[in-house]
């Protein structure tokens, strides 16, 4: 899957246009809780909304990862989420133009994969 | 940084001995929770502890990631984590056999960067 090596510092970006000093990635997570009585529909996930939310998207979206919950830290602990979902985009504005005219069909998809209600977070990807 | 466009699906790898029918990745991450009061030192976590642990985990860790939490899914609402490390290895087996020797040292390193008690999940790369 191409694994990239570990970069020594992310490189600038100066074909972009922005006032921004140095280039960023985001990534924005979302997060399926692993609680009493969850069900996530992977396949449905990965055949079906995932590349829906890509052609949403469309290129603004840099990069899609999708992961299932195996187990935590401690022996025999539970995933704290069932599954993960995470898509990369260049800045949160970026992000925030291209799923706005999406969100809703986006959004209502989720409930045909899964019956938990994700906690999202937006992060700045810094390695 | 590469980001590598969706594939249609996981490519197989033939190239590793196994008696798993179809090779996987698996994921290793650290989650910091943006309590009250936390502290994160990136610049250390990026400068002294991801070093560190390459050099300790060595080839059988594929890939590292980091980022550090911008905010939550809803306007105004903060990030559930402060920030969040990732490791990337073959199988859950490649991960403990890497990290078990190194485990104290490692482990030992995170009071140096943040006060947060981490969030660990191991998942499986599905996309």
């Amino acid at each position: 899957m191409g694994w990239n090596k570990l970069p020594a510092q992310a490189p600038a970006r100066a074909d972009e246009i922005s006032n921004v000093k140095e280039e960023t990635v985001i990534k924005v997570s979302v997060l399926y809780p692993n609680s009493a009585g969850c069900k996530f529909d992977m396949r449905y996930c990965l055949d079906k909304h995932v590349p829906m939310e890509q052609q949403n998207l469309g290129a603004a979206c840099k990069r899609m990862a999708v992961e299932e919950g195996m187990a935590g830290g401690a022996p025999g602990a539970p995933a704290t989420y069932v599954a993960m979902g995470h898509l990369y985009f260049d800045t949160t504005d970026a992000f925030q133009a291209a799923f706005a005219p999406h969100a809703q069909a986006i959004l209502a998809d989720i409930p045909n994969y899964t019956n938990t209600q994700p906690t999202i977070q937006i992060s700045e990807v810094k390695l």
